[in-house]
């Protein structure tokens, strides 16, 4: 594959490209044509693995171009920039990073040990299918630190039903893998036990990492969607106290949890996040459950619980019933978040619906 | 391996661990206990390679311990939080991580095939030895960027005397890989055409990091050694402005690069420099040579070039001259450091005292 076939794809020319003043710019035009052109052999059949070697820019090209295969196919990158923040290559991909240790230049014992270990790994990975789960429906089911017995209670029940249950970490990058292992018609049911993302990319807190397609790709696909508020009660800061969270929020009830803090939403956040959530799924030609345990949504809201406010939490219902176009199913349960009765009702809400699509 | 004679080998007990109130201390101690463990059994021989599967806190509990096994002994983690900053758990050393993209929570089809590919692929590794190069003497050489030229003229001179050349980028961690790599034996002379990572270590700049034994391995293992000062005319900064740099350095010619900028070094810094080097050198068993070109250390240090000031790096030698006790031995050559005469030279002197131990 030549330079120019490369820029042809990125719809450019090398010339156009070797004129560019930013070095970043030229780069980015060659990763979107390496990327299309991977995507292209991927489509055709042509693709079972992915191994690429590479200093920064190297890296950098590589991870573009792989981000475009799907989760399961063998993504390998050697490379001297591992020792740092990978998080801009790796994303939510199942990209293997094999540290170069020396630099890569010409042949010696270390750099045919180091790409040796990079190509067998791959090779043995192509060897590994990569296959749905046969006689098992797959729920995938996200979840979040304060909900965390909600999310066993639940599993459990659903691993009773016959399901193999797959669990994401709703605190950002987690739930598009989720997205993107349902993009490939991989999952047959989505449980979100927690919304507590949305209001995080609200107010550029912890969990704010998550995509444009974050909660619709379930509805586009076609497959049962149901939701929990879980979470909606903390927005969630990097910090271990008071002063890192932002000045306008410092009056509001404040909780040190690790090395994270939380502060309590207002029944104004919560309108919003209805809203936003309301928004997606309208889009979705099927629709979704959302279901509201009445007695809180984490660890933290709950009677005699720091965060509870019930009146904030009916903000976001009464909202959410105004904004949804008939696309949304609401239904209440009379239990904490963290119940089993809570996780036992979720559950037998979210197999109804399975067995509908058989 | 009980959890008792993991506490017993950090010399504490599991009571005294649990007792302990601050969980990151009682995770450091688990990690010491286990990394003493793993180094005996290595140590016995009992291990070809080493694989982990872990969250947060696995992650860095077993790559404390992995971080014990020498470089080219196969290292493969399974994390669930590989899409982030992950130098705390790479540092130097070749460990390949796999990313989780799910939860490790139970076995579904997403954990069953990345559980199985970082197994595989630690496998694949284990059978890929790891040799030192038989029939050539290793040179390990460290450079960095405004250096390149005196790097690729220096390399194909060594490469034409037979030597296998192994580089490292003297950017930071890149170097303390080489140091180990020497104390692993595995390395028969060393190259250091930078020192520029000393300058930076004492302002804080970008190739701060190296560690206590930088520049003190080939001396401690008796391999020939020969440093240039090259980038010894340069502080580096993270910076695309004058903004990024302290502000006690602003009246300092300053020089834009990339995504680094450059501060220009005082005579009063190569003093403080040399002496740090004396001091590192005069405590090895074997003399060093370090090699002075005459006409500038850096492709910003030259006659018209931005940093050239001779009188600063007159200061440097002169220092060094004064500090070192006959354990150094101090040569100088009418060149750039980035001449082919220069990198002539140095390829001699550094095949001469090869040639000594052969």
């Amino acid at each position: 594959i030549s330079h120019e076939s490369v820029a042809e794809a990125a719809g450019t020319t090398m010339e156009q490209i070797l004129g560019r003043k930013h070095r970043k710019s030229a780069i980015d035009a060659l990763a979107l044509g390496g990327a299309r052109i991977l995507d292209d052999l991927y489509r055709k059949g042509m693709v079972c693995g992915a191994l690429a070697v590479g200093g920064g820019t190297g890296t950098h090209i590589a991870a573009t171009m792989m981000r475009v295969l799907p989760i399961g196919l063998p993504k390998v990158i050697i490379s001297t920039v591992v020792s740092r923040d990978v998080s801009p290559i790796v994303r939510h991909k199942d990209i293997t990073l094999v540290h170069a240790v020396a630099d890569i230049a010409g042949l010696n014992f270390m750099s045919r040990k180091i790409l040796a270990d990079g190509a067998l790994a791959v090779m043995a990975m192509v060897d590994n299918a990569f296959e749905a789960s046969g006689d098992h429906k797959v729920i995938a089911l996200t979840s979040y630190g304060p909900l965390n017995q909600c999310a066993e209670f639940t599993s459990k029940e659903l691993e009773k039903l016959g399901y193999e249950v797959v669990p994401f970490h709703a605190v950002g990058s987690g739930t598009m893998a989720m997205e993107d292992l349902v993009g490939q018609g991989l999952i047959d049911g989505v449980l979100d036990l927690s919304l507590h993302e949305l209001v995080d990319a609200l107010y550029d807190g912890y969990c704010k990492h998550i995509g444009d397609e974050r909660y619709e790709t379930p509805g586009r696909k076609g497959i049962p969607h149901v939701i929990l508020p879980g979470g909606l009660d903390m927005i969630a800061f990097e910090c271990e106290s008071l002063d890192g969270v932002p000045e306008r929020l410092r009056s509001r009830k404040f909780l040190s949890h690790d090395f994270r803090s939380f502060v309590r939403t207002t029944a104004e956040d919560m309108r919003r996040v209805a809203d936003i959530l309301a928004e997606k799924l309208n889009r979705s030609p099927r629709p979704a459950t959302v279901i509201i345990p009445l007695k809180g949504w984490s660890k933290a809201d709950g009677v005699g619980a720091p965060f509870y406010d019930p009146a904030a939490n009916e903000a976001f219902v009464n909202q959410l019933k105004k904004s949804a176009h008939g696309n949304v199913v609401i239904k209440e349960v009379d239990a904490h978040i963290n119940d089993p009765a809570c996780a036992a009702y979720t559950a037998a809400e979210l197999h109804a619906l399975m067995q509908k699509v058989l």
